[in-house]
């Protein structure tokens, strides 16, 4: 077997990892937790894939404005429809952090009305096909490639490896067993409703507008963790305010837990940006959570590189 | 290894579940169905466990109301505690399934404003101590063992299991590992909202009135499989009305799928009834899916037999 985590450079980062999955699958360690509880669940944007220079499901979300508002000009007396024809990422991204749950709904009720086989095939054909204004590569691969091997690692050792997102379960659930080996069901997060229409040919799933709630960001992970896991998490990761909940959420699991925040400090390879994150890393200084530095920690960021 | 299904009757209803499940897991087969798409999902009321004569939430609430009466007799006057403390079940068996919404409002209400770590255990207490008015034994031992072996069986042939059931997700949850050796994450269906309050110790998980949309009941059953799955099953089982959209939903799966009817014809050694079920015994003659009659298959039913 070739050494774990060998994506990760030899530092006190990666020696925790594998202190802790050391000490919670060792039968007879003080700190054994059985595979039932090891539940791990890791916030997506940002912290699995690269969310700069804008959310990639909002690259999603704009060509199918600039689709919807060719069809039917007088939508682009919309701010957002005006917005997108005319290349303004900054519109969008002065929606958050403040305007998630906004941003959020335009991002939804863009892709409402359709079947949702429908939007399978749209957003499948985006992650391949659409290609990152920096990189010049698909979206699909601006994975992490540490944090894949980090998940794989975990599942090798009898983890159930989830992904609680802010940003579209479904949009995430076409590409995550490819990306990350993470079956569609172990992606939680914010969704649109469905509606179940009965046909002739029996009965088809619909899109709706308007998002089941709560939207998974903030405070609404632990609850969409409760919802569609049902346990406790014991290691938990994230890179944003938005998951200061769920972190602190798993360190109140009775069992030894780990939280890990994945802090953007390399420029270089990606991007430096505190913005959005200050009140998380207070915390993980108060709390002794883990910090990973994307320049220190990873020894390679993207496959691609 | 044993012969599988030794619990079910040498009829064809045993034969037609293993033809199904050596045709989608033979390699070579033109049936062959890829572990990842071996998804099955079974109703849990009078399709897993015993619904008469009433469904065993229900006398988990009546607990409550009476509890809550109680302490606030001015709540008789509301029908539903009344109903509870005169021991009158019918009046909530005449909620549904007409009613079935406001009836599911009710069991919901009774158990929120409490954390979720609370309804925890009082629904774990209840499944182990409430006892059946008619076999006299813990709720816990209700389940239908044929049943529980064939979800075994599923299992050993890299099926991944789901209860999609229309009662609460979250009670459900607290024995479907010990009972059918399903885990929480697992089961889906109808359930509260969640809230989470930060509170000095961390973030604590609280149940608010009010279902998350949609009921996991009739149309809600695809769309509660899509929320929480995000794949149609190929096999589904159920046994009433409230089934039908999901059976023939898993058969509009590409893949060579299997629709499993309980029919509850055995009042002897448990209860025969039609009623709720019309319609979807109708569509299972029209679309061919498979009855499974308790008195013919089902060589025993309970454990405690």
């Amino acid at each position: 077997m070739n050494e774990p985590l060998s994506l990760w450079n030899q530092t006190p980062t990666r020696h925790a990892i594998l202190d802790f999955v050391a000490a919670v699958t060792t039968p007879g360690s003080p700190d054994f937790v059985p595979p039932a509880e090891r539940i791990a669940t890791f916030d997506n944007d940002g912290t699995l894939w690269c969310e700069k220079p804008g959310y990639i499901q909002l690259f999603f979300a704009v060509e199918r404005l600039k689709e919807l508002a060719a069809a039917d000009p007088s939508l682009l007396v919309q701010p957002a429809y005006k917005a997108a024809v005319d290349g303004d990422l900054a519109y969008f991204e002065g929606l958050y952090p403040g305007n998630l749950p906004e941003l959020m709904k335009l991002l939804y009720d863009t892709h409402a009305g359709m079947t949702q086989a429908e939007f399978e095939a749209q957003a499948y054909a985006f992650l391949c096909q659409g290609i990152h204004p920096r990189y010049g590569r698909p979206f699909m691969q601006l994975a992490y490639q540490p944090m894949v091997e980090l998940i794989n690692y975990l599942e090798a050792n009898g983890f159930k490896v989830f992904i609680a997102t802010a940003g579209g379960m479904s949009f995430v659930r076409m590409v995550s067993e490819e990306i990350y080996g993470i079956p569609r069901e172990q992606v939680i997060g914010s969704n649109i409703t469905y509606e179940t229409r009965m046909t002739e040919t029996g009965p088809v799933l619909f899109r709706k507008p308007g998002l089941v709630e709560p939207l998974g960001d903030g405070p609404g992970k632990p609850a969409n963790i409760e919802l569609h896991i049902g346990r406790k998490p014991i290691l938990a990761g994230g890179n944003a305010d938005g998951d200061l909940h769920m972190l602190w959420y798993s360190q109140t699991h009775p069992c030894r837990s780990l939280q890990l925040l994945l802090r953007h400090d390399d420029g270089e390879r990606e991007y430096a940006y505190d913005a959005g994150a200050e009140k998380v890393q207070q915390l993980a200084a108060e709390r002794n959570w883990q910090v990973i530095s994307m320049q220190k920690d990873f020894y390679k960021v993207f496959a691609f590189e």
